[in-house]
């Protein structure tokens, strides 16, 4: 049951993940504010889009075999029966040898199944030469080209973007069924830290950024997060604190001291809430590994390293992508947004995933990653950072000009 | 004064952009509050961070030159004159041959001007054996070496971030200047279009997905957006409209019909407000062109195209880098996101910026883009989309496997 062991990034999203139960509670919010919630359903199309034979451009809707033929030369000569506005059915079907005018995004009248673009016509009051024949469809947008009555539009574990939307809207769906948002708790530890805005007493003490600053971009990323209290390293303290908040969140978030005992007391303490308690304490990955996670009642408990950048990194590809899969979220792990060449070579120690802060650089067409000082204990660089490049844990390093995977650092989904 | 032709996205970004004045009012918000906002003052580090010389590893503080010539065969033994645990300050400085064991985070003690790791000791009772040399300042972050007092944390125009927040809260600063958001007010056009949630009279009527889906998409960038109207295709109406909502916004976006007169209609309307009027009309963009730029009295005033595709590549690649320099982002251009391989070879008209709709796939560690069927006019594959590659103007197309850039469509920042 238990593994107490470093585990590679891979491990960790397969065993330790597999046992991350999402959350099946569910409610109606109206489609308007179903922005970053998670589908709890499969929303098919209630119609047809456009729902009807539309046209692609400003010209003459006519029926292509009248058009068989028709050049420059020898035009064929329809008649104009009427016009389609949009917005307005037609009035009527067309018939042999006659045309409609149609602007773009109008309703094709029956018996007109393609469209001649105005620059290749010429127009004689209630005539009009075409000069180049269409074929079926030609410029028409047919009535369910865009989306089929019953087609899947929207599934569920779905992430709802504006681009869901627009759809939803353009189909009339008024409210979603979604699952709820995930809740954290954040508990920050360590006897050297205080709360931010404190007078310090002492200069080594250190004002809690880490649980506040994941607080904040937990919430920008729709999560439902808050910082819940500050322990010293003591055991019993930060069990009571776990325990007494452990009802509220599904998942409760250690942010952990820099002192050598923290990940001790954070263990014990998280063992004494229940079972099956810690299962992984150590990542191979590079900053981040002193990242503990466990199980504790079926709720995820995460202990996060108490350095600002492993914090960072760990968060990122760790905790978010839990909260991810809680949510009911199909594809819960982050995808490189593209690839990146690398301004100076970069070393690794290979078996550890490395994750390196980069700047990005476009030249000449061509986005390229300038590597970031790599002290992980510095704060001041994950500010200059835009992202990380990823050096898988089986290489060595990179060379200058080698694409490498990039990952934004503070960007959701 | 007037610039009424078809224009690049390079001259739009240059001639029009120099005309969007930002905006000057401020407000100060809690500095847990600030994500989002833009920063409108610079921001000097108040302290040194971490403040004091801090051990980044388990081990002992000593003076370095005390370790010269140490060895596994020949240890330099010192005595341990005392421990320093994290969050204390250290009781008195260290003495020649003198050792302080210190935890990772702790203050080293005067005296000592590097740190043994544990690794290379071994403990007897009051002394320990040293059994490899240490340079000065191995293993120490030095007390300004993250950030230096006076140093430039976060300057006025820049997007607060997560990590801003960190080294902020680090930094103890409670409260921060921003620039105020901007407000966007929202104008649906076109007798064709209904709003979302009535039952259509006729099947040719269209729901207003691009109005509401754009107020929240631009809300999830923390803008302030409202949709204020829907006008049929008539100047007078549209006119009225505007100029009713005129005061109250920093930009009014027309969410254009797509019938042949509604960007006239549009173009007279916004005429009548005031001057210069409109600037531009046709970007040389695929999709995107019918949109429309103007100023009125200092006001942007935007015209994006009916079609669901073109109204958000215009939205992305025109309207919100408006917003960005309007709330004074210093950098208020998309960079890409890095390089995507294409799937196979895609076609370009010269002379025009193409961006095409692609979904992502990772490979072997690489990343590859599949391009979308690129009918514009629907709105399906736009849920399908995670971003967009941009074919530049000078080139016909790009080949199965070259290197395009990625812009994510609906990520900010």
């Amino acid at each position: 049951m238990k593994f107490l062991k470093l585990a590679s990034l891979d491990q960790v999203y397969s065993e330790y993940f597999h046992r991350v139960k999402p959350i099946d509670e569910t409610l109606e919010v109206p489609t308007l504010e179903s922005l970053g919630f998670v589908c709890a359903e499969d929303v098919l199309a209630s119609q047809n889009l456009p729902g009807f034979d539309k046209s692609l451009v400003d010209g003459y809707a006519v029926r292509s075999k009248d058009t068989i033929g028709a050049s420059t030369n020898f035009p064929v000569m329809l008649r104009v029966a009427f016009e389609v506005k949009v917005g307005e059915e037609p009035k009527r079907a067309i018939n042999e040898n006659e045309a409609a005018w149609v602007a773009t995004g109008a309703m094709l009248p029956e018996g007109a199944n393609a469209v001649v673009m105005v620059e290749h016509t010429q127009r004689f009051d209630e005539y009009v030469e075409v000069m180049k024949p269409v074929a079926v469809g030609e410029n028409v947008l047919r009535m369910d080209e865009d989306v089929r009555k019953n087609e899947l539009v929207l599934a569920k574990g779905e992430r709802i973007k504006p681009g869901h939307l627009q759809l939803l809207l353009q189909l009339g769906v008024e409210r979603l069924k979604v699952f709820r948002r995930a809740k954290v708790g954040v508990i920050s530890t360590g006897d050297e830290i205080v709360e931010p805005f404190v007078e310090k007493k002492s200069l080594v003490q250190v004002r809690d950024s880490n649980g506040y600053g994941l607080v904040a971009w937990l919430r920008s990323l729709h999560f439902e997060a808050n910082r819940v209290g500050l322990c010293r390293d003591d055991e019993d303290e930060l069990f009571r604190t776990l325990r007494s908040r452990f009802d509220e969140y599904d998942v409760l978030v250690v942010s952990g001291g820099s002192s050598i005992g923290a990940r001790d007391f954070t263990e014990a303490a998280i063992n004494r809430l229940g079972k099956p308690g810690v299962l992984f304490h150590g990542i191979l990955i590079q900053p981040g590994k002193p990242t503990v996670l466990a199980i504790v009642n079926g709720k995820p408990v995460v202990g996060l390293p108490g350095n600002p950048v492993s914090f960072t990194i760990s968060a990122k590809f760790v905790l978010i992508p839990i909260l991810r899969k809680l949510e009911n979220e199909k594809d819960f792990l982050f995808k490189p947004s593209g690839m990146v060449k690398l301004t100076r070579n970069v070393y690794s120690r290979q078996g550890r995933e490395q994750f390196i802060r980069v700047k990005l650089l476009v030249r000449h067409g061509q986005v390229w990653a300038e590597p970031l000082e790599s002290e992980t204990a510095q704060v001041s660089n994950l500010v200059k950072a835009e992202g990380v490049i990823r050096v898988p844990p089986d290489v060595e390093g990179l060379y200058e000009g080698e694409l490498a995977e990039f990952y934004p650092l503070w960007l959701g989904w």
